[in-house]
């Protein structure tokens, strides 16, 4: 037991990982102190929660927000500095009074602030995935140099560094992500092609937002989840797999070189990886409803389907194409995804957008972030020049 | 990586779990070598394996086997030392160039080696239940004070011990022991009451020997892994549940006090934990079988039945009443089974002689083995004096 109350910094504060977050904070005030907030558009979320909170620091996604926010707070007699966009996104980040950053924003553009509170000398417990996707490699090197942990937040990589605990590396063989195949894992490819974006943003277990809700969709998720991994645990592409299990009550697991495979299984709720790691390496004594495998009764597994998913043979590529190859294809997946939800794209476009992107692309390193978010604006710009 | 090569005695070599450890060692010759071989009455397999193994000291159960043994070593040109009976398998457990005991007989005659080599410093792998039900609380203590290991080789409690690697012992809120259920799990009371002995004999799943293999029909051998985890895992016992798992995956899971679980799986193959236990913290690279989740698509999960499975309320009863009630349901046991198998008594009977023993215990804690062998000999003997 630590008497230290860990002073929190969160970003993506209003959304489902953030309210999760705040949940825990909530249960466990004798360890848990809010610091600053980062929102993005729901500014009556965000009003309710620092008016809850108190925290020193306030981010918004852009003015009109900050002021509709800075209105509210004065109504309700509060003053809080209010900062904006990327920079507002960064001082959150690198708050002095926090000891850990939670970065759950959306997107790409979640990278910055995350290599800014590393660089701070904060740990992170990083829900981005695309901070990891783009800029793994350089992540890690910066979290080494200034001794600060990347923790992760997703169920999966959550459930993975449980089942890695206590276990010497060098007896590690494979990591095996599951998958709950999302609201199409028994669609027909001509039923995929007919798929609008009202039915792809309807998940059937989790509420997550509509990027992420069709990235698992098109399980393009699960391929960024690969690239994670990868970089999370520092291992090889070729010893990372997926498997279809449709009641995500397995999270995730790991097959030794004995044969024995270490699974981590619990209801699907984010609280609970949340909260591991806020209080790893102690476990809380959360009080939300257990699984009992007896009441679930049956646990399905399939193999995944590539040809119907192609995201899950597309990541392969791209890790085969360095770092490059992995921002090349977060970057296209984003425009493919807002074409899709624009309605300019059909369902399966999505990913052979993301393939003619790695067709064209030349295997590169970066160890530098303006290198990366250079290349990253250009896979950008080309994709929007070309229209296509 | 060590270099140092483990030197192992083991007792119940003849056995699946004693042949098991041979294939093990004989796999990595590098890491093993066999010092001491205890059999019983299988003398034809113990000369192969005395000649293919080399080691300095044999027992065997008694005269005529020592006989036998001694003239087929004899015609192989080999000389060496075979003593007979439980100074014989004592002599095996205590031999000085053992570094590691594998503790693989079968019932309470196990327990004097156990304690044995406990006692002159060895680590034990313990596959004899029987050491644990009787004697836990003894055998824990002389482990302590000799600061030697007690290694689970049950498929089960090896589970658990993987599943709660690395982990603060303070977040443990439940050990989960997973049962097949046994050939009868879908028979209904009167189905079970016409039971034969040689329909309890076979088991569906595993080769264990007539014992176990009864005991696994009875689901009296999950009692008994009951109390053997409560001891091993230093587990209040109402923290330890069944849950039925007829596929044998999962071979047991932890649930710790966030909600969190960590299950060990695996094909179902006794050279997995027996590997775990010789070669802990480190795993081997051993070339089995490995499980494919997909191919095998489905895993259930049932709760125990206690009125068709009264053994798993028997033990609860038992460990209400200390150590002396643990004793008596393994003697109990023990001599209900054979006369089952001798045909005297039906299938359900062997429930209700333990139950009848129960009834009549008084609640002792026993601090000697002198204590507990004289405790268990009581009970035998008036088992046998009453003829019930």
């Amino acid at each position: 037991m630590t008497n230290k109350v860990k002073k929190i910094s969160l970003l993506g504060a209003t959304g489902s990982i953030g309210r999760s977050t705040l949940d825990i904070v909530t249960r466990f005030p004798e360890r848990y102190q809010v610091v600053a907030l980062g929102g993005g558009r729901n500014i009556s979320e965000l009003s309710a929660q620092a008016q809850r909170f108190r925290p020193q620091l306030l981010a918004v996604q852009d003015e009109t927000g900050a002021e509709e926010l800075e209105q509210a707070l004065n109504a309700a007699g509060l003053k809080i500095p209010i900062m904006v966009g990327q920079p507002g996104a960064i001082a959150v980040a690198t708050l002095s009074e926090a000891n850990i950053v939670v970065a759950a924003m959306v997107g790409a553009v979640g990278l910055e602030p995350t290599h800014a509170a590393l660089k701070a000398g904060k740990n992170v417990a990083l829900a981005n995935k695309e901070s990891m996707v783009m800029a793994g490699r350089l992540l890690n090197e910066v979290a080494s140099a200034n001794k600060v942990a990347i923790l992760p937040l997703d169920s999966e990589h959550s459930a993975l560094w449980q089942a890695l605990n206590g276990e010497p590396e060098s007896g590690v063989e494979k990591l095996i992500l599951t998958a709950s195949g999302g609201p199409f894992r028994e669609f027909s490819l001509a039923q995929m092609a007919e798929v609008t974006p009202e039915q792809a943003m309807r998940h059937p277990r989790w509420d997550m937002g509509p990027k992420i809700t069709i990235d698992s969709a098109t399980m393009m998720n699960k391929a960024l989840e690969i690239i994670e991994a990868r970089w999370l645990f520092d291992m090889a592409p070729e010893k990372i797999e997926v498997l279809v299990h449709p009641q995500s009550i397995v999270h995730s697991l790991v097959e030794y070189r004995d044969g024995s495979v270490l699974a981590q299984l619990g209801l699907p709720d984010m609280r609970l990886p949340i909260a591991y790691a806020l209080s790893y390496p102690e476990r809380l004594p959360l009080d939300l409803p257990k699984l009992n495998l007896a009441e679930t009764g049956q646990l399905d597994f399939f193999a995944a389907d590539e040809e119907r998913f192609p995201a899950l043979a597309l990541v392969r590529k791209a890790l085969a194409s360095g770092d490059s190859g992995a921002i090349a294809l977060n970057a296209a997946n984003e425009i493919a995804v807002d074409r899709f939800r624009a309605g300019e794209i059909g369902f399966l476009e999505i990913a052979k957008m993301v393939a003619g992107v790695l067709d064209e692309i030349v295997a590169q390193e970066f160890s530098t972030l303006p290198q990366i978010l250079d290349f990253d604006a250009k896979v950008r710009q080309s994709l929007l020049n070309s229209g296509n």
